[in-house]
């Protein structure tokens, strides 16, 4: 299936071409499995859908590493109809799985193995399930995940607000984006994540 | 109804705080009908939905006028059942109209009357039609519009770019957010506004 995102990265720096530049290395080890096109707005990443947000995470670490303020902000879909004739990720070994208590078992468990980075980030997201059917049992499911994950900080209008080490915060992100729909449902995410930030929490 | 959006501004300078600062005061003719509120994110802008779009463009122009290079990123919503309670505005003089070829010719008529700022922009975004009703039809309208709008950059994997002056490319998003869907319809956008990019086109 087709999974892929349109990723911008914006360094709060005079430097920050360089910051840009230098982070885009973070996705050499992500290269030959997915398609990766960077124009004057945003990279395209596409490829295996469970590869994503390791790769965004990489991206954004290396960025936040230089100690500026950078944000990342991206479109993140799966399953989209547009994508016909796309590079197509191996069959994806995640969705949603039955019952679902299992199924947040499953993403609780992955969080807590998640890598912690020590880098300290605030992210907010979106969750737009697309097509005929609205899965909102699977959207309450993503919700009972969120409040047990350690890195909600609370709901805002239209998104939900994380905060925690980029580690545990992109798992979840990932999880909730792979892992509350069916795996050949249309779902699209819109991510911001924020490292380095003067305001006050 | 209720419309709003979650807005983050992206100047990629050392002066990022006093960028972003002066720029919000580009809100203050907005602040008697509109609903406010920053955090370390972004900036939640509710009320009217005819006037999200151009609070977004003086905020944006505001910050580009500074000559660095900035980038608007926003979660765009309208008639979002999480809305209840919240500030609602006038009731909407907007909405998709019958039939859908005048529809196109009052937004193409707009976007002609749109003020021209001399910024220059590129521009993406995702337009996502949320609920039961899925308006395929005013999709396709939309996309008409777009090819006829003036600004139409090309489409990219997920999004469409546009690029032209910030006039007519913030009103031909708003005309896209507000147009091609029942006043009512629950509909969501993803925007990315970029100006002074050092990047070739």
């Amino acid at each position: 299936m087709y999974a892929g995102a349109q990723i911008s990265l914006h360094p709060m720096s005079a430097d920050f071409v360089s910051v840009i530049m230098n982070a885009l290395g973070a996705l050499d080890p992500y290269r030959e499995r997915m398609r990766i096109e960077t124009d004057d707005i945003s990279t395209h990443l596409s490829g295996a859908a469970d590869e994503l947000f390791p790769a965004m995470r990489d991206l954004f670490a290396a960025a936040a590493a230089t100690g500026e303020h950078v944000v990342l902000s991206a479109t993140v879909s799966r399953g989209c109809p547009g994508g016909a004739g796309e590079p197509e990720g191996p069959e994806p070994a995640f969705g949603m799985i039955e019952p679902l208590s299992a199924n947040i078992d499953a993403c609780l468990t992955a969080v807590s193995a998640a890598p912690v980075l020590g880098q300290t980030v605030a992210a907010q997201f979106a969750y737009y399930p697309l097509g005929e059917n609205r899965h909102m049992d699977g959207i309450e499911a993503c919700i009972a995940f969120l409040s047990r994950s350690g890195v909600l900080d609370r709901p805002k209008n239209f998104v939900t607000k994380l905060r925690g080490d980029a580690g545990p915060v992109f798992e979840t992100l990932g999880r909730s984006f792979l892992c509350f729909a069916p795996a050949q449902a249309h779902v699209a995410m819109d991510v911001t994540v924020s490292a380095n930030s003067p305001s006050a929490r």
